[in-house]
């Protein structure tokens, strides 16, 4: 066992806390990453205040893990030490499943084991990336390009691949026009991958207040979703809809968006059922889908293909004191884009 | 003009009567059919009811339409007289929208011309099937092969090909498991046809009343969805669930019983909005669509696909004076599985 620094949650309501934790010993299919950079998503802040369920405190949270890898088990092949490695969502499947077999371990039929608050194979809870090391299965670990800024490639793990695959899957290209709801974390990982990708983009975003930005990170369009003239305007448009926010939307207004055989995919959880009208559904053959992160054959090439298109986070970069803030910041949706946690501030 | 027998609602709570409504004159790109068989469908009750909105009466509906061509226009060269035709859903639509020029006229983004209760090109509403003749724009009428039974060919027009389009769009096939929710006017084509496809094919159906009818149609298996096990045993198996329940169904139930990458199409519709979770929907990948009737080619196909596999509806040929009795046993689904009026009995 090995004894790490990390950042806590010991309640739902309690502010974090610098901590120890344990790692399991390196197995021989293991690798023993040494983390320099975490980034803070969402989900992690609703996972430690309960919202999500109830869950065992104390907790460590982070899923958008990267760092360099000190030490493989005896029977390791796909990691070296001194590699640069990442960590996302799942440190673990069943690996017999359809969906498994298929490449697709976040469908797990038997429940992929998350990064954090899920039961791993020796009884524990996993104990997610705010932490100076974490020990992980070597098919759960990722290659992560050099030429990737060492902090940006942190959002990737999450971030990047829950808006790359959906938009691998339903074809973001050449001549296809994406919408884009939501100008966060994911909303802007999701401009920058799908105008790299070749499409037409647009944002969707409450206000114009980060238009600029997302011109930037390659859209042709950017309108505010407070002005109803919107809706009208942007009818019968879209091939895909990617949809970032976890708060509910009116799902109907969004979907009347889409042009011919077009597609709502929410990456966003609002936990309560949205109302969705079947006529809508009708005109156009609409779909609406839900899309969860991407396999780790898919992460590796999401990986690659940032490294390739030269695409990143945008990233501030923070200090372990700096958590609890930076939540509260998260919160008021007051960052651009992403907040990636200094785990050296954490030694 | 022409003046023709036909039969009419001549309000929302009154049964239907008979009497003689108007045709257009044949103009140059028009066909005069006389019609020889007309289908019942579920919404032309909604429809003279007013349960979908308000309509003018008195309103002749009807849009599953068999006859032979008695007159045709000086410049039709689609259809010649002596030819057997067909009418479905609609019977004209911009044909310069992008949906138009797609081939998918029933999505025509100005509005397809339906076959009754529409606003023609002359200003007048449309009159639909359960009449002696109609008068339609050869590009909106289709050939019927000799080689389906009369009788038989009317349901085609509508529930042949809203369940044929979904099924084809959707790549029901070999190595496809296919659902079929409700087992009634729709459902039964649903299942000939996915059937007919090379899918595996399972019937969801509230009782196992129809079990053996769904078996001889060709479904390999038969549900009873009465039954709440059976939502536990078919947990991700589908890829591809077709709903023609009209009624409002617990949409969620349904949708966790597809399996990685899969959609549940409704062709049935309910006017409420449905609650849909979009964790259910992140499981698996899964979409929710919709799917209205098919463009013009793809009802050729779908009555020549129907021909050459020896597809037809199971009907029960009803006189003229019959309609509001029958009206009465759809409404209690008391019947197996179409109402088709001998329009012979009409004149």
């Amino acid at each position: 066992m090995l004894t790490v620094n990390a950042i806590a949650a010991t309640s739902a309501t309690a502010p974090l806390v610098r901590t120890t934790i344990e790692r399991r010993d390196v197995g021989p299919h293991d690798v023993l990453i040494e983390i320099r950079y975490a980034g803070i998503c969402h989900s992690d802040i609703h996972t430690v205040r309960g919202e999500w369920g109830d869950i065992a405190y104390p907790q460590t949270v982070g899923h958008e893990i990267v760092g360099r890898v000190t030490e493989v088990g005896a029977e390791v092949t796909r990691h070296a030490v001194g590699d640069r490695v990442g960590v996302g969502c799942m440190v673990n499947s069943c690996r017999e499943c359809e969906n498994c077999e298929a490449g697709q371990e976040q469908y797990c039929l038997n429940g992929n084991t998350g990064t954090y608050t899920a039961v791993d194979r020796d009884g524990t809870i996993t104990q997610g990336g705010y932490s100076t090391h974490i020990v992980v299965d070597q098919d759960f670990v990722l290659r992560v390009p050099e030429s990737i800024p060492y902090e940006a490639a942190a959002p990737l793990l999450c971030a990047g691949i829950t808006t790359y695959s959906p938009l691998s899957h339903w074809r973001a290209g050449p001549g296809r026009r994406v919408a884009v709801v939501g100008m966060g974390g994911l909303g802007h990982m999701a401009v920058k991958i799908a105008a790299a990708m070749g499409a037409e983009v647009t944002v969707l975003s409450q206000t114009l207040g980060k238009r600029e930005d997302g011109l930037a990170f390659g859209a042709k369009d950017y309108y505010a979703t407070g002005d109803p003239a919107t809706f009208d305007t942007l009818k019968n448009t879209f091939d895909l809809i990617i949809n970032t926010v976890s708060a509910p939307i009116d799902m109907n207004s969004y979907l009347r968006l889409l042009r011919l055989e077009g597609t709502l995919v929410s990456v966003g959880a609002p936990p309560e059922p949205l109302p969705v009208k079947v006529f809508t559904l009708f005109n156009n053959r609409r779909s609406f889908a839900g899309s969860s992160i991407g396999g780790i054959a898919e992460t590796q090439e999401m990986l690659d293909f940032c490294a390739e298109r030269e695409i990143a986070p945008e990233v501030e970069v923070i200090s372990a004191e700096a958590v609890n803030e930076a939540y509260d910041r998260v919160l008021k949706s007051d960052v651009r884009y992403r907040f990636v946690i200094d785990i050296d501030t954490l030694r």
